[in-house]
């Protein structure tokens, strides 16, 4: 055991306190599979019976897509120091073909796990790596190649559907299901899940299962347009701010409120250390951008990089369990004079050094010309690619041009070069995009990259509103999810400005959780709309407890609902403060409904024909005050 | 003059030094037209030069379309117990079509006015309302179509177009003006706007020019697809909260954070003087709902609702200078069973109201039956009618449903007749649509109602994210902006939960300004991209004041830069907090632009021909260190 900080403890364990509360009303349930340690968690929303004339009515439960991990099951036992629990040890052992090495191979590994200097910031309870015995290939990709069916693979088969199949032959579900039809721009959603239709996406390349060997702790969930589109946060270190605690509650916060994965992008100081705490923590894939790392270790000068210590960099984190890496590999050497006419340049950070690399040596990237050996190094681990798109634009002006549509073909190209070796691939996009040009970058990027997932950076449909960019890029967001990309990567409201704090996180998630709901909604995924469906029937109903409990943030709902109306009474009161007691739609409206099926106004000929008016007068004397004093 | 209270006087006069604080770095201009009295305010932010290795190089102003008034204008003397000054006046007395009259014609106008109990709560100077002589027409689509180009025509073409005729012959702007083809969807968005095109758009039906000849200090502006599109925020006290002085204040917020428009919804007390207030100090139109204020009179019962006293209140509202009305005349008898099985049945306020009346007298809707009584007072005023929607869906399960689009026919049967009137007309839409039933919105509505301009509420595109729905509906509107939308109507955070602070006000402009910015953009409106090139030069070169600056909200772009960044040195220092001084793309790419200006890398072949590593070497030798330490 190390030396760790009592004030660390103590943070650490505050913090687990509060991010173990449950969603209110909510319970975590397990899904079990073909066997018995294949259990897939999710949240089941209780809803209150509704009112009707003839007494109470119940409201079937809600079952929601969880991303939160053991984190809200008040069974686990949350201890942060010790690590989530070892989910996939199992499956990854008695597949064979791994081993355990008995410590880091990485220099750089070895020289931080041996440092007395770094005791007290060490993660205690790390695990020896493993790796995939000589000549093996460890992808997810590789075994869907075989046709086998991977724990993981039936693990988000289940996860996708969430019981949609129960729900069809209950009764209680069958207003619910109903659900407009989608334009899906290609996507093939099929009705149920299979794991073999998982299988199939993912031996086809157009969907990916990040789970690295090393990250055992993850409970799996796949990217890809056939399946729910996927939210992706950024947290991270800067040398100018934050600390290790800051960025593990950040990563605990970020899964609860829905994130799907992580990209740890630390660029200050102990970022190996930070890394550790936060994979052995993580029940989401964790992805990172290895070259910052590797800037860091070259004290900030890209000329300095090298190909051995990069790969060193490679190692390194993905012994510790990174998912996917962030690559940069597209952005060639012909190609960074074409970004010299542009408005803003080379924005994305990797791009800039790759560039700076390649006009400094006057040599081609080296992450391209060695590309076939990173390739090894990813089956040896699985991890998967995120071909990062170093060239995308920074502004409004440069989108579309023509730098940053000759790295796509290059990402193309190496896509292809991935998947010969059965290496997983995701494609990074942009960045700021006006709404009429957003299509474009899915349609190209389909076409060019061969339908490998694509993973998209808002866009930004405006560069006027900083401060205001989670809503700038979210409008790009559910735009381009709805034409069929798989993964949103989210921006907060600091964007431009400053590192996220905790309320930006959230902020950055709930807006890109509306963003990819809406996607979903709009591809027409089955069952998508089973939660609209319920939350606005509480709201018509005035369950505000439901209503607040179905929604992405209930604690914000509760909190806004009770700020001009605090009192528990309201909770049940029959109108809002927008209206008040006497002057509300939705209470006439019931009147309406009432009276309409009582005297079955749906078949009007017939209702005119019964002559309305002695019914009007009769639905006088009925209504008598239809507002009840409360 | 009347009793004021203290307490009043002193929050007006608080709130007036807080709103009249200018933007940063900017000034109030003024573009003269024709006449000397026929001046357009814009505003002008002046920028810092950029910092070259040879010198200074100056970034020209930009001019910003202004919807706040004289409040940001430091040479106006501002004065809420007064009122703003008298715009408009002139322009209309000299029409000579109209009369004024010795005091309210209204029953209640006349009541309200002679009560002395209310003395406390009455604007002072009030002026006696104005009327079209007998047979006189006074809208401006009548002088539209006698070939009459209004001032208020030349008004809004002149603050359309932003100076950008000027911009266009002067070289600064040059690169400025770069800007990407839009997709617009069947608009006809001319290269300049002219008066005579603001004459035949508003002839046409395709714009309205909302301006009441009782609100004459409102500064003109136009509604229709073919102009920048616009946005409109809701204030209003309900019988639960809210005072006249938070509805004052709200106002003067809303049209400085960039309100087009504003509708006073108010369902509580003292309505009638609250309205007052609003209109003698707003620079922008004025819409309300006046069935909400009939109920009030009888005192929240439908079924007592008359012809008599609806008439009463309009004609009350039109002489205080109302300058549109959400008229319900769509929601019909036979409509009503339509909505019975919906999930959400009837959300709009006044279509329920309607709806139930309907039922309540078994007679077809007194607002559809009396449509040619109520043009006649609209052609009196010029009032605009903005037909409402009121069997919009209040959830995702109900979008573009029977009863939704059986309405908007009506409503198209009603804009052919209001139009034989000359009176304008603008259409309301929903509300919640997913993302790919959009499109359908306003196709059917610019087919139905012969392109009358489209005003929607949204939509929100999912009902999942209470606490959220600016975002949810700010994704919506973008999308049916993009596609044709002439006016968004902004929703806050607060919506289906509570009544707007002054910071949701704010959130939800905001939000709104993006919506219709991201589809001015989209669309191609000429110039627009201006700003985003403007703002994202700015952000390039760090000048972040300058960024600020151009944004949508620059005290919270500024506040959140000095969360992480506090000193003032920051603010020219060339990096951000999310990377640090080490690490800043936008630093790298400003070498890697200046070698490949300085090497001709745009030359690639020739470039690699010369020999390109000895180039390199010799940018290994120039470069040293390129992170300044700051």
């Amino acid at each position: 055991m190390n030396a760790i900080p009592e004030a660390f403890v103590q943070k650490t364990a505050a913090l687990s306190d509060e991010a173990t509360r449950p969603f209110p009303n909510s319970r975590k349930i397990y899904v079990t599979g073909s066997r018995p340690d294949l259990r897939v968690p999710m949240r089941e929303v209780t809803l209150t019976p509704t009112q009707t004339k003839t007494g109470l009515e119940e409201n079937p439960p809600i079952t929601l897509y969880d991303t939160s991990g053991p984190y809200t099951d008040p069974r686990a036992r949350i201890d942060l120091l010790a690590g989530l629990p070892d989910l996939r040890g199992d499956w990854i052992a008695e597949r064979g073909d791994t081993e355990q090495l008995s410590g880091p191979s990485s220099a750089f590994g070895q020289r931080r796990q041996s440092d007395p200097l770094l005791a007290h910031l060490r993660f205690a309870h790390r695990r020896a790596p493993r790796r995939a015995t000589p000549g093996r290939n460890v992808t997810q990709m590789h075994y869907a190649r075989q046709g086998i069916i991977t724990p993981e693979m039936e693990f988000v088969a289940i996860r996708e559907t969430l019981r949609l199949d129960a729900l069809r032959t209950d009764p209680r579900y069958t207003k619910l299901l109903r659900q407009h039809r989608g334009e899906a721009f290609g996507a093939n959603l099929p009705e149920t899940i299979t794991p073999e239709f998982v299988r199939e996406e993912v031996a086809r390349g157009r969907a990916i299962i990040p789970a690295n060997i090393n990250h055992p702790e993850l409970e799996p969930m796949i990217i890809g347009r056939n399946f729910r589109v996927k939210i992706n946060t950024n947290i991270g270190n800067s040398a100018v701010t934050s600390s290790i605690e800051e960025e593990v509650e950040k990563m605990v916060w970020s899964a609860r409120w829905g994130g799907d994965t992580l990209m740890d992008l630390s660029t200050g100081k102990n970022i190996h250390e930070t890394r550790e705490w936060i994979l052995r923590n993580a029940p989401v894939p964790i992805g990172t951008v290895p070259i910052y790392q590797a800037l860091e270790k070259v004290d900030g000068t890209p000329e300095e990089l090298t190909w051995e210590m990069f790969r060193d960099t490679l190692i390194e984190q993905a012994e510790q369990g990174v998912d996917y890496f962030t690559i940069h590999a597209g952005v060639l050497l012909r190609y960074v004079p074409l970004t010299a006419d542009r408005l803003t340049g080379i924005v994305s950070r990797g791009g800039s050094i790759m560039a700076k690399w390649c006009l400094a040596h006057h040599q081609e990237n080296f992450l391209y010309t060695h590309f076939a050996e990173i390739c090894e190094i990813m089956k040896a681990y699985d991890v998967a690619f995120s071909l990062g798109d170093g060239l995308r634009p920074g502004s409004i002006a440069d989108a579309n041009d023509a730098a940053q549509f000759a790295e796509l073909e290059t990402l193309g190209e190496l896509t292809k070069f991935a998947w010969e070796q059965d290496v997983q691939v995701m494609i990074e996009g942009p960045g700021h995009v006006p709404l009429q040009m957003i299509e474009e970058n899915v349609t190209k990027e389909l076409h060019d990259c061969f339908e490998a997932p694509f993973y998209t950076l808002g866009p930004l449909i405006t560069d006027i509103a900083p401060a205001y960019d989670h809503i700038t890029s979210g409008i790009g967001a559910a735009n381009i999810g709805w034409y069929g990309t798989a993964m949103l990567c989210y921006v907060t409201p600091k964007e431009h400005l400053g590192l996220p704090d905790k309320q930006d996180v959230r902020d950055g998630i709930v807006t890109y959780k509306i963003a990819a709901h809406g996607a979903d909604l709009a591809k027409g995924l089955p069952g998508a709309q089973i939660r609209d469906n319920a939350l606005s029937k509480a709201r018509f109903e005035f369950r505000w407890e439901d209503q607040f409990n179905l929604s992405l943030d209930p604690d914000r709902a509760r909190e806004y609902h009770d700020r001009t109306m605090p009192h528990e009474s309201h909770k049940v009161a029959h109108f809002c403060s927008m209206c008040g007691p006497h002057f509300c739609s939705m209470k006439i409206t019931q009147d309406v409904r009432d009276y309409a099926e009582a005297h079955r106004l749906d078949d009007v000929t017939s209702a005119l024909e019964e002559g309305m008016k002695a019914k009007a007068s009769e639905f006088r004397e009925e209504g008598g005050h239809i507002y009840r004093p409360i």
